[in-house]
């Protein structure tokens, strides 16, 4: 007997995690809400817009009526943008309770609430009620989707406090090109994957001012540990941090110009100021909104996180980037491992 | 009053370490055994095989004279192969038990001496008496030495078990440029910066295969996995894995072609065959050695190390990198952080 998951969301991420579980021998079905976009793959088998070039396969269905799209769903997969996860939850909420539905729900959004600084699965939680659902699962890492689409090899982090609900997933995605971790600690897997789009911002704006690869590799390693920090404060393990969702996801996002924090960082290096970027840049940039909230959780929780303030200092209070830079080199020598350490 | 240090060799890291610290107020004689070298820095301020172009402060000296190279040094800084430091660690002892000296010993070489897998700290300390050293520090991190000697932003991290000599080492060092973190885990520090030549070469080899970011990013945080399994069977913390000697030198390692290591790789990864690579490359790819030394010590401690086990297979069973690429992806699923997991 097949499975069938609903995958909430018509992006580039939906779209070829839904193939991907069409290929395992699945039954994917993606719900979203562009009449075109959904009308294109069930029909063309194609979703133009975000992936260019590529041919669906046909038992990929798609539907804007988000009813008939959870309708005997085993698994329900939100790929949506942070700003939309409360409200589509809400939705969805609605549908489970009318189709008294108890599916297992999975995250693969990456962020942190703007409104209220909560992880992604925190508000799925808050919006669906426990007996609406079997378990709930975060899945995160380092995953290019044009790179999955063409069988590249991926590995990803599969995070549940229910070990089976993970395992779960975990059986459903793997393949021979698709390689699932499982791992209990959501909070790590969560706070990791939205923090590091600062530090990539940061990544960015390094090789726009012409750094090497040592202030990079420092940047970045630096950058992981004040993660951890702010990680351990909220509750998560530190070795979640070299994990997939975290590190892992920072090394494809701070070395690879297809990332949109590191492109908008680099052109903050190069001169531009942040509004031309944003308007140039012409989408929403996840790593500008997360400074903010670092900043604040930051001070909230007094956690010294240097290099994610030297970033929020540059984007919010016009700080020249130079100097950010000098003044971080300029502070008192530290050891290597503080896993507490206070704002000055 | 100038602290005088004696730095052990006449490569670019010696050379540039030697400038850092006379650019600091200190006094750093370099010892070397090219007299050609020598001579060359000593009078003309240059090391143009190692830093063609670079102009050196007339105040580094140098000398083919290790008496007095050591003669009233407060430190003495091992910047030698891995192959040599046993070598030179006997001739140290005899001149500092002849002058009645005991400096701070400092180790700015990465790597496990072949014949007795034993970390270059652990040469050190079985070849030098007690007596004659006030204390053994271990420098390491990312440090591409032609970006520090045009003073481009570095990170290092200093470990011993001695505070206060770590501390002594890291003010010694540290400038606006050049920023040093203690950490007390030596063990861990050297295991990670010999460990992650070998999955340099791995990430060489995608490259060479033209895989992507995603199998690239999967590599470097599964492999740091590994290597942190390792270290934690030889006594090292995990957190130190995550630190600059590790991950942060895993890291430009792993994405820079300067590299020799990442470059073998990937001409690995083109179907070149080690024989004709070693050749061609006209100098030592220590990954290569310490893949073989990471193989007996898995096979010794009964640690599961699939990455670096099947780098070994390419380069000393003449195994297929696809198949064994193939057989890795297809292992039986897994936990994320398993800091103990046996060999199958």
């Amino acid at each position: 007997m097949t499975t069938k998951i609903a995958v909430l969301g018509s992006g580039s991420w939906g779209t070829v995690l839904g193939e991907l579980l069409v290929k395992n021998g699945h039954e994917a079905v993606i719900w979203g809400r562009s009449e075109r976009e959904i009308q294109q793959i069930q029909s063309e088998h194609q979703n133009t817009h975000y992936l260019p070039g590529i041919k669906l396969n046909p038992n990929l269905k798609a539907t804007t009526d988000l009813e008939s799209a959870l309708q005997g769903a085993a698994a329900v997969l939100f790929v949506i943008p942070t700003k939309a996860i409360r409200h589509v939850a809400q939705q969805v909420a609605q549908v489970l309770h009318k189709q008294q539905q108890s599916p297992i729900l999975i995250s693969a959004t990456k962020g942190l609430e703007q409104t209220t600084n909560e992880r992604v699965s925190e508000v799925i939680a808050s919006v669906i009620p426990r007996a609406n659902y079997a378990g709930l699962v975060v899945l995160s890492g380092p995953s290019h989707a044009e790179e999955v689409v063409r069988e590249d090899i991926t590995t990803l982090t599969v995070a549940s406090t229910d070990a089976a609900s993970a395992q779960w997933v975990q059986s459903i995605f793997m393949n021979h090109y698709f390689r699932l971790y499982t791992n209990a600690d959501v909070v790590g897997v969560e706070i990791g994957a939205a923090l590091k789009n600062v530090i990539a911002i940061g990544a960015g704006a390094l090789v726009g001012l012409d750094y090497g690869d040592n202030a990079k590799a420092a940047l970045m390693t630096r950058g992981l540990a004040e993660m951890t920090r702010m990680g351990v404060a909220l509750g998560a393990q530190p070795l979640t941090f070299s994990g997939l969702s975290a590190l892992g996801d920072l090394i494809v996002t701070c070395t690879s110009p297809h990332s949109r924090n590191w492109r908008a960082g680099r052109s903050l290096g190069q001169g531009q100021s942040l509004e031309h970027i944003l308007t140039t840049m012409g989408m929403a940039v996840e790593g500008v909104y997360t400074a903010k909230t670092v900043h604040d959780l930051s001070i909230a929780r007094n956690i010294d996180m240097p290099i994610s303030e030297a970033i929020y200092q540059v984007l919010y209070a016009h700080q020249n980037i130079q100097s950010v830079i000098a003044q971080m080199m300029q502070r008192h020598a530290k050891s290597e491992n503080e896993l507490m350490r206070t704002r000055n």
